[in-house]
Order: structure tokens, then sequence, then C-alpha cells
């Protein structure tokens, strides 16, 4: 929704919002019993004043084509002139209510919606910031592609051949010895983890993870009916994993190296107890390993180093380090699981972008990838030492973390739990954008994940104070 | 399984099959329990005599790395030395087979396979011959290219607002009127689909279409739970339809311009009475006009453009007509459906390719997908002609058909019921895969999809010599 009111019209402000949303009712694109957003998000969408905005509601609720529930707030109308106009669409809203997947957690996605804008400050995204992306250097590379035909075509199941083949060396580094047949090419991490829910996982299958967790804040596992069981790192893993699980399937999702939100680093025990326990118990693990590239440090070898008898999919990504944009990631696994997961992908996408697997092959085969790394991660580094000066002026006494070894993020703890969806709007409405503890652990409100990737220095420095005043109003307030 | 046996190996081939074949079952790469192909099969991706895979698959089961079931083949052992070996590994194939996604069908596993090979004249292939490809152009728009930095960070939900207005001023010309709000960018037709079946329709939902369709050879819908109801195109529509509808929730898939695989057109009258039908009954319209760019003479307005009450779901793309390597298609609807499939989108694989949409949006802003369309189908009708003359002189007699009014296929329609899974893997023991028409109603064996827009002319030719006495030898047997 990015339409905004005309200053320079002849009409009012109001008579220009009451017009445009009469008319996504009539042309079905709001369909009945369609939820508004709040006063306050309108009049920031709009970008006018919250009182043009109510009295503009309030004109359409008296036309009929709002009404409005105590304490839900506004809606399309669902019956009188309203209905009659659209009893012969569908009713999408019903289509809507009784589908299948879940939708996103409106923090998310107002995060994804305000994420868009360039008034914004963002203070949580976990992306790189555009100054740190080689964008000169991946135009540079777009002049060096040179195109075979079939390139342009559809790609195999598992993904280009000779990029199966490159990772395959890539990950040789990280103590990871497979053939190209045991990977497989995917769109982003995120796709490898629906492919696993729907390709490996019955309804009712357990997936372990910590307790705060990426895979809260997103439902590859959810929406198919997957129960998601916190569980703490600690000894008693093996007794609890054991219970737990009983008769059912279950996964383990782990994020052993600069772990999403935490930004934890697993010790290399802390990766043979759990490889050693899942074994005994069977259960197969995931191992997120897209932030690995990013430690300051040198990296221990992932859990898939370990993994003699095919218990690990592993899984890894360009989007952390090289671009998002290009949606290259990777799984790798036995032939089995990757034969069966492809050919579920082609059922789903018939494969990644050719052209994106083009450029990640050339990055990789040509050494532009590795050398551009070592720049990043010195970025990376500068912008967590400067962050971290801040925190250190601005938030001792009422926030404690840890120096981040590597990656994006800060997981910063607030001493009190002021950080709720309250807060969110509130730093919001003051542009600033976080992403709070509650979408990785739903009970936290201590926490949020600082990310130091994206916003510029003088964004950090502005976001920061901005993010202090609310806490100490917050604070105040408890 | 792309490996071969070295020839100028010491070893026997035997013994390197035997060796490959334990190194799989040792590193957990085959799980017990795992089918092997074929032994026809088997010794086509090997490349040797099936002697020599007899011996050695006897070999395997004398050391009880393998079992046979009579009648059923040949498994990685469950049991005994082998089930030791496993013990503390994951079950996989357990998994697999208790999974919620349908795995696609055997013939069309193959035929995903084959397709990678060079060895192989591909007569079914629903897609552009690599000499029909703009690979030069492609290449060189690549180095017109400029990169924004924010182009390779991730996308807004629905895509790249540029892109979703050129669409919007692209669909224009068939008769739609759109917003860029309407517009959701997806990878490929087929993830549009996977989006409504998941964001849109429950559990048991109807989904009507035509009895023969290519929403039979995958599986978006039915993998969650949907029915499929295959109608036809009569006078009963009206009456079948809301028969059979009841109470569920309901959508119709059609393709009227060049449908897949039947290749027939819809008369204007035939879009009109589905579209009034589906408005009095209430259900949504998934329109897929992925073809209609190809069609040698002026198209007809979509079912969309009648469509004043957001009863349409459109699907396009430029897999049919530029490359589907790049993976981009779009989705257009009422801004409540597109909302909701795009955060779904967003759960999904955050995105299509960015890289890719700007290419796409290149060529339609540049003017070079247009003209590229005209070269396109001068090509694709050029290969109709030649085609329909081999069959003039070869097939008349054995099969019928209707000239082709565009696109890629001609529905080549067998007197004799000879078109069974044992033809399909005849012809392939020859070289020669095709799309059989049991993938797009499982009762049918009257029916190939016969495309001309794969093959060379040459191999048009031959295949066609090779598919015609494989007909009049199984005609004989019958």
């Amino acid at each position: 929704m990015s339409w905004q009111p005309n200053r320079q019209s002849d009409s009012t402000l109001q008579q220009q919002i009451v017009q445009w949303v009469t008319a996504q009712v009539e042309r079905g694109d709001w369909a009945a019993g369609t939820k508004l957003p709040t006063q306050r998000q309108l009049a920031m969408q709009f970008g006018v004043n919250r009182s043009t905005v109510q009295q503009a509601l309030e004109e359409l609720k008296a036309m009929g084509v709002l009404e409005a529930t105590v304490g839900s707030g506004v809606y399309v109308t669902r019956n009188s002139w309203h209905a009659l106009l659209q009893q012969t669409q569908p009713n999408w809203q019903n289509y809507i209510e009784t589908s299948l997947h879940k939708p996103n957690y409106h923090t998310i996605q107002l995060i994804n919606e305000y994420e868009q804008r360039d008034d914004v400050i963002r203070l949580g995204t976990g992306e790189l910031a555009p100054s740190l992306l080689p964008t000169e250097e991946m135009e540079a590379s777009l002049r060096e592609l040179s195109l075979q035909p079939k390139t342009l075509g559809y790609s195999s199941p598992q993904g280009k051949d000779e990029l199966r083949a490159a990772i395959c060396d890539y990950v040789k580094k990280r103590g990871i010895e497979v053939e190209p047949q045991n990977v497989c090419i995917v769109s982003g991490a995120l796709q490898a983890l629906q492919l696993i829910a729907v390709g490996l996982l019955e309804q009712g299958s357990i997936v372990f993870q910590e307790p705060t967790s990426y895979l809260n804040s997103v439902h590859p596992f959810q929406s198919v009916g997957m129960q998601m069981i916190g569980i703490q790192r600690d000894e008693q893993l093996a007794q609890t994993l054991s219970q737990r699980k009983r008769k059912k399937q279950a996964v383990f999702y782990a994020i052993p190296t600069l772990h999403n939100p935490t930004n934890y680093v697993w010790t290399s025990l802390e990766k043979k107890q759990l490889y050693e326990v899942c074994q005994a118990e069977r259960i197969p693990i995931i191992e997120d390993d897209v932030y690995h590239e990013l430690l300051f440090e040198d990296s221990l070898p992932p859990i898939k180093a370990m993994d003699s008898s095919g218990q690990v999919l592993y899984i890894g990504s360009v989007s952390k380090t090289l671009s998002p944009g290009l949606r290259i990631g990777w799984l790798i696994g036995p032939t089995t699981v990757i034969e069966r997961l492809a050919d579920i992908k082609m059922q789903t996408d018939y494969g990644s972008s050719a052209i994106s697997q083009e450029i990640v092959l050339h990055w990789l085969r040509s050494g532009k990838y590795e050398k551009h790394l070592i720049r990043l991660r010195q970025q990376l580094q500068n912008r967590a030492d400067f962050t971290e000066r801040i925190l250190q002026e601005k938030f001792r006494g009422v926030a404690d973390w840890h120096k981040p070894k590597g990656g994006f993020y800060i997981w910063l703890k607030f001493h009190k739990p002021v950080i709720d969806k309250d807060f969110f709007l509130k730093l919001l409405q003051r542009r600033v954008l976080i992403n709070p503890g509650y979408i990785y652990d739903l009970q936290d409100q201590h926490h949020i994940r600082l990310s130091y990737a994206y916003a510029t220095y003088e964004e950090l420095e502005e976001g920061l104070e901005i993010l202090h005043e609310c806490v100490m109003e917050a604070t105040d307030i408890l």
C-alpha cells in the first residue's frame, strides 16, 4: 500500500483518502471483512495527521463502506450495500482465513513493510548495508559472464553441475568432504528448510531447537503442522531429547556459528556433544551455517565435518555475505535425501535462477568471493567496534551484551522487560525499526537483536540515541 | 547419479560398480531400504551392458549389501551387517516415505533426469531449444545493466516496484487494467500455484480443471490435500460446477490460450461462459496465461480482461518466451489476495532473484522483449510446419492431430491405446524422450504431447522416425 494523497490536489486530504478507500473496496481489492491498519499506521502510510485519518474513517463508516467493532478495529463492511455489491465476488477474506499457511506475525509484516521505506533507521535488519555490497564488482562480473545457450534454460533438479562442484571445493575448506551428488542448490537457506519440512517430515514431527531462535520468526515447519520444542544446550540435553522425542520423528535445528539472533558461537565440545546425542537417538541435525564466513577470527569446523554417517543436513548461502538478492544457497546431505528434496524443488519452482547460479559460480571460481569476504569482515569489525562504543557510553546500567565475535548482531539485553509490541510501535513512530526479541521467543521482553550491519554510522548513532530515550521512558513507567 | 566406470582403469567394470555401490551405502548416501533403478536403467546410466550390471548386482547381493524382493526390485539391505552399520544413522528412507509432499511420478522423474543428458532426443520438452533462446542478446543486456546497491539486497515482498509497474503496462495491451499493488513477482508460474494452494485454500478444497491438464503432472495442490476434479468445457458446465462444489471451497484452474498439453485455444464465448458461471457460483478462476505471446496470429483478450470484480487470479511468465532459467513470473489479483500471497512468499524464499528481476525489467522497458517475440513466433511457426509435414508423411492412418495455432505442442492422438509406461521406456532405450499423455490424464493411453520447440530439425526427423517404428511395433502387438 504505497499510495499517498496529493497535497497539490484541489480535493482535501480527507476527501482523497475517502475516495481512495472506496475505490479499493469497489474494485474488490479490499474484500469484505478485511481489517484495516490502525489509525496510527494509516497516518504514517498516508503521511498525514492522525486526525485526518480519523475524520476520513468516520465518513467511510457513515457511508457504510467500513464498520467498527468495539475494541477490535475497523473492517470493510460485510453487509448492506457493500454485501450487495460483492454478492458476485469470491469471499476472499474467508479463503485467506481458512487456508493452510500461517501469516507472518504482525510485527514481522510491519518490519517487511517498513524496510522498504527510505525514511526509517533500521537497527535490526539482518542484511548487509548497500555500501557493504560489492555492487561495482558485481556489475563488472556481469560483463565478464559468458552465457551458454543452455544457461538460459531450465536447470537440472539439483542445480547447475559446475556450481555444485565449486561448492564441494568451497566446503572442503570447512572440513566437509562431499560429491556434487550430495549438493542441492536452493533459493536461499529458508527454502532449504521449507523443502525439509515437506519432503522429510510428517505432520506432528518434532523440531528441536534452542529456545530463542530464528526459526520462531518464520514458519516453514509450523505451517505444515510440526511441533517446535525449545531445548537448552546443557548437560541434560541427552536426557531431554530422549524423553521428549518419544515415538515421533524429529530433527534438531542448530545455528552453531554466529547464532541468529543471539550471535553465540558454539564450542567444539558443544558441537561434538550434540552430534553424539543425536546420533544415539538417530535424530538428524539441520546445521544452518550461513554466517560462518563472517567470524572475525578463524572459525572452527562445523558439525557436518564430523559427520561420518550422513546424519547432518548442512545449509550454506551467499545471502549474508555477497548478495541476498541473488537468492542462492545450498543444502548438503546424503544422496537419498538430496534427490528427494531436489524432486520436490522441481515441483515447487523448477529450480533457482540460472543467472544467479552463474554469478555465484563466477565469484567462487575466480577467487572474488574470498577476496570480498576479507574486506567485508574488516568492515563489519569496524561497525561492531563503533556500535559497541556507543553502547558503552549510553547503555551501561540499563542493558548487557557480549562483544560480537563476528556477523551482524549484538543480542542486547535490557535489565527491565520493556521490549513489547507497544515499544516496537513507539520506536516505529519515531522512524526507528528494531527486531524485538519476542519474534524469536514469544515470552521474551528483554532483548532486541541489534544489527550493526545495515544502518549507516550516522544512523546508528541517531537510532541508538532514540532507542535510549524510549528505553528510559519505558523504564520510568515500569 | 552421474558416475560412470572408468574404462581405462585396471579394475573391471563390474568391480568398479560393486565398489561404487558399496561406497554409496557405507557413506549413508544410499539409505537402508532405498530402491535401486532397474537393471536396464542402471546399464544406461553406467554406460555398460546389462549383463555387467546384472553380475555386479548379484555380487552385491551375495555380499549382503543389496537384497531382492521377488517382483518388486532390488533394495539396499535393511538387516544384517548393513543394519548394524546403520544403527546410528537416521532412518532416512522412513523419513521420506512418511513425509507430506508427494514425489513426482516416476515417469516425470525420469523425464527430469534424462533431460539433462545430451545423447537423448527430446520430443516432449516444454521448453525453447537453446538455439531459440536469445543468448547473445542476453549477454549484451547484462553489459547494459547498471546495478543500484539496493538491487543486490532483499527485494520487497511483492517484488521490485519498477518491474511491477512495467508488468502493469505490459498486460494493459491484453486489456488488463491493474496497479502495481495488484502484482506479485513469483519464481515462475508453478510457484504462483504453490502460493495459492497454501495461502488461499483449505484442506479438501476443490480444484476444478479440464480432465486433461498440466496440473496433473505436478502436485502443488494435491500435495497439500486438495481434491482435483476434471470437468468438461461444455453446456453442462454450470450445473456440474454447482453440484460438485457443494459446500466446499473451490477454484477453477484454466489455461484458455494454448492449453498445456492439448494446445487448444478457447473461444471468446467459452471464456465468457466460464467467467459467468464462476461468478454466479463465487468460484475464483486461476487463469494460467504463460503461452499467449506464442500465438501465431493475434490473441484474444484473456478472461482477466473481463474481470470487474476481482474474481480472476492471472498468471504470466517469461519462462516460455525469454528464458526459463530466469525464474520470473507474475501473479495478478485483488490487493487483499496479493498481499497475503506475498507475505507467504516472504516465508518461502524471501523473494525472487533480484538480478533476474532487473533483467526482465530491462527487456520489457527497452522493447527488446517484444522484438524478440516477433522473431520467436516466426521460428516456432517454421518448426510447427516442418513437424506437421513429417506427421503428414508418416503418421496419417495411425494418429490424428490439429494444426497448431501457436506455442510448442501438437497433441498427437494415436488411434490405438499404445502409449503406456512400457512404451515410454522402450523409446527411452532408443534415446527418444516423450511426454506421454498419461502424465496429464492417468487414464490416457492414446496421446503424446509432441513438442516442436526443443529438438533440432534433424532430431525431430530422426526422433519421429523412431517414434513411428515403435508405434507400429506396439500396434502390431495389440
